[in-house]
C-alpha cells in the first residue's frame, strides 16, 4: 500500500514505549468500564463511548420504571429530582460545590438562559455582550439572539482580545474553555479575573473541557457556565446539557425560560410565577428522563477517578501522539493547530492537512476513528478513561501510512 | 369495607354492558401493543403506557447504535434527521401535511419559540399577547417571559373571552386545545377563525389533545402549535415535545433560539447564522437521541389506527364512565368539571370531591390509577388505544366504594 515513513526500528521503539506507558498507567483498568472493540476511538470529544453497565440500567428504566411503575416513578424512581441530582454528580468534575448545577435542555438553550440572565444581573449601563469569535458557532448564534432580545450590542472578539475589549459597557463575556477546532485551552482563571476586574460577568462553555481537565468553577469565581455531557462525560448521544449558576448569584438569576419545573411550588399550579431557590431555577420543562438517566448511569464510570489523574494522562497521551505523528508522518505533511504548551492544550489534537476529509475516511476504514472539521482539519480526541498509549501509537502509525499514500 | 352504592343487579348490568362494548370495539386488539398489567391505568394523560416493543428497540439503540457504531450513527442510524422524521410521523395525528413539525426540546421551550416568533411575524403596532388564563401554568409563565423580552404586553383571558378581547393590538393568542384540569375541549376552528379575523396569529398547545382527538391543524389554518409526546402519544417520560409552523409562515419564522441544528449548513460551522428552510428552523441544539428514538418507536403503535376511531371510542369511554360514576357514586358525592357535551369534552374526566388527594391514594392502592390535581380534583384520563370498557366500569365501581367509605 504505502512506504512506512518511520524506520522499522523506530516503529518498534515507539510500540515498546507505548507498552511501557500502558503498563504504568493507573487509569488503564478504567477502560474495562466501557463497551469497546478493536477500533481506536479518538472521537470521544464528539460522542463518548458507551459505559458497559448502561444498557442494563436503561433496560430497567424502560421496562420497570416506565413500563411497570409508570407515573409512580416520578417520585419512586427519583425522576423528578434527576436534574439536580445529576448536576451534583457533575459538580466535582468541574470544581463546583453541590447545589449549583442542574442538568437539562441542550447546550444552546443553556447558553441562552445564562446570557439573558447575566445581562439582567449586570450593572447599570452595561449593555454589551462579548462573545468568543472562535467559538463553536451555536454559542455565537445564541448570543446574537440574546443580545437582540435584551437590547444589548454584541461584539465578537478572540479570547486573546478580551482583556483589551472589556470596558464600562461590558455586561457579560461568553467564552469557550477549549476551542472545538484547534483544541486550544484558554486561561479561565486569568480571563475570569480580568472580566471581573472590569465589572462584568463571565460565562464559560465547558463542552470541550469538562471531564478532560480541571475546571475549577468555584475556585476561580466563574459566574455561570454551561456544558454538554455527551463528549468526555460519556452521557450518550445528545444527552442533556447542564447549567451552573454560582450560589451567590442564584437569588438574582432571572431566567428567560421560567418553565414550571423552576417554580418554587411546581405542583401548586399557580398562575403566577415564583422561582424556586437555588440551582433549581435553571430548570425549564419536563426533563427527558430516558436520556437523563442514561447520563446519570454513565457518570458512575467516574467513581474513584480523579480529574487530576485524567489531566495528567491526557497530556501524556497528546504528547505521545504528537511525537508519534512527527516520527511517522515526517515533516510538512501535517500542520498541528493544537498548542504545544501544556497550559494551552485541551484533550484533543487538531491537524491540518490536504484532503483532510478523504484522509479521515480512510483512517476510519482502517479502524482509527477521529473526525473531520471543515475545511481541512483532522480532529483526534483523547479520552483518558479508555484510550491507551498503544491505541495512540497505532493511530499515529496508520495516519502516517495514509498520508504517505 | 363499605356498602355498595349501586344495587347488585345494577352492577351486573353495567358489567355486562362493558363486556358487550369491549366485544364490539375495533380498537381492543391495539391494547396488545402495550406492556400492561391488571392495573386500570387512567393516567395516560400524564404519562402514556409503555409500548411493548420499545424496550427491545431501545436496547438496540443503546448497545448497537451508540455502543458499536458510535459517532457513525449520526448518519448511519439516522440520528441527525430524527427531529424532522419524527415530526412527520406525528403530523398525520394532528392533521398536518409533512414538513411542518420538528420534535425536540420541552413544551415550555417550544412555547417560547412559537410566541417570540409569532410576535415577530405580527403586523405593525400589534404588541399584545393574549394567553389562556386557564392554561397549564408553564404556558403562562413562558408567555410572560416572551412578552417581557419582546416589549409586548400580556393579558390573560379565558378562551370564552378571546373573541371580545381581540383587537388591533393583538399580535398572537396562545390557547390550550384541552384544559389540563377540567378536560374541557375548546373550539379550535372557531377561535382560530376569530383570531385570524382580527389579524392576529393563533398558537395552540396540543398537550392534552394530540393522540386523543382530531386536531386539524392544516384544515383550520392554525399558525403555530406545540405539544408534548408523553401523554396520549406514549413517547416515554419527558419525551421530546414538538413544534408546528404552518408552511406558509416558515420563511418568516425567526427563532429566538437559533441553535446550530437550525442552520442551513450546520456542519459548515459558519460564524454567521443563516436559517434552514422549512420546519428545520424550529430545531435548536443537539437532540436527546435516546428519548427521541424511544418516541419514534412508540409512535408505531399508531400504525393502522385512525384518529377518528380513537375519538369515537374516547367519547364512548367517557360517556360510559360518567354513567357508571353516576350509578355507583350516587348524587352529590362528586361534581363533574368536564363538560357533558361531546363538542366540549377532551379525553379525560375531572371530578371534584372532598378529600380528593386521599381518595386518589386509596384508588391507586386498589389498582385504579388516575391523578390528583390541587386542590380538589380527581383526574381520569382515557387512552382509547389501551383502555377498555371493562376497565372503565371497574374504575367507577371502586371509586363509588371508596367515596362511600
Amino acid at each position: 500500500m504505502s512506504e512506512p515513513t518511520a524506520s522499522a526500528p523506530k516503529a518498534a521503539e515507539l510500540a515498546a514505549l507505548a507498552r511501557t506507558l500502558d503498563a504504568a498507567d493507573d487509569l488503564a483498568p478504567v477502560r474495562e468500564r466501557f463497551a469497546l472493540d478493536d477500533v481506536v476511538y479518538l472521537d470521544g470529544n464528539s460522542l463518548g463511548a458507551l459505559p458497559a453497565h448502561v444498557p442494563d440500567r436503561m433496560a430497567d428504566v424502560v421496562r420497570r420504571q416506565w413500563g411497570e411503575l409508570r407515573i409512580r416513578s416520578w417520585a419512586e424512581s427519583g425522576w423528578w429530582t434527576a436534574p439536580e441530582r445529576i448536576g451534583d454528580r457533575i459538580a466535582p468534575l468541574v470544581g463546583a460545590a453541590p447545589g449549583q448545577i442542574v442538568a437539562g435542555d441542550s447546550t444552546s438553550v443553556n447558553v441562552f438562559k445564562a446570557l439573558v440572565a447575566a445581562t439582567r444581573m449586570a450593572g447599570e449601563g452595561r449593555t454589551e455582550i462579548l462573545v468568543d469569535a472562535t467559538t463553536f458557532p451555536t454559542d455565537g448564534y445564541i448570543a446574537e439572539s440574546a443580545a437582540r432580545l435584551t437590547g444589548c450590542t454584541l461584539r465578537a472578539v478572540t479570547p486573546q482580545e478580551v482583556p483589551s475589549a472589556l470596558g464600562d459597557r461590558t455586561a457579560v463575556v461568553l467564552l469557550n474553555h477549549v476551542d472545538y477546532r484547534t483544541g486550544r485551552l484558554h486561561d479561565l482563571p486569568s480571563l475570569t479575573a480580568a472580566i471581573h476586574a472590569s465589572g462584568a460577568l463571565a460565562v464559560w462553555d465547558l463542552c470541550h473541557s469538562a471531564g478532560a481537565l480541571p475546571v475549577g468553577l468555584d475556585e476561580h469565581g466563574v459566574d455561570l457556565a454551561v456544558g454538554c455531557t455527551y463528549k468526555y462525560l460519556n452521557g450518550g448521544p445528545g444527552s442533556p446539557a447542564y447549567l451552573y449558576v454560582r450560589s451567590e448569584l442564584q437569588p438574582r438569576f432571572d431566567s428567560p425560560l421560567p418553565g414550571w419545573n423552576s417554580h418554587q411550588d411546581p405542583f401548586g399550579m399557580s398562575p403566577s410565577y415564583a422561582p424556586a431557590p437555588g440551582a433549581l431555577r435553571g430548570r425549564v420543562g419536563t426533563p427527558d428522563i430516558l436520556s437523563m438517566l442514561a447520563l446519570e448511569a454513565a457518570l458512575e464510570v467516574w467513581d474513584g477517578v480523579s480529574v487530576a489523574a485524567v489531566r495528567a494522562k491526557s497530556l501524556a497521551l497528546t504528547d505521545f501522539f504528537l511525537r508519534c505523528v512527527s516520527e511517522y508522518s515526517g515533516p510538512g505533511r501535517v500542520q498541528c493547530l493544537t498548542p504545544d504548551s501544556h497550559a494551552e492544550r485541551g484533550s484533543q489534537v487538531a491537524l491540518r492537512c490536504a484532503d483532510a476529509g478523504e484522509v479521515m475516511k480512510r483512517l476510519i476504514a482502517r479502524g482509527v476513528v477521529g473526525d473531520f472539521r471543515h475545511p481541512d482539519v483532522l480532529r483526534f480526541g483523547f479520552t483518558p478513561l479508555y484510550t491507551g498509549f498503544g491505541d495512540t501509537e497505532r493511530a499515529a502509525r496508520i495516519l502516517g501510512e495514509e498520508l504517505a499514500r
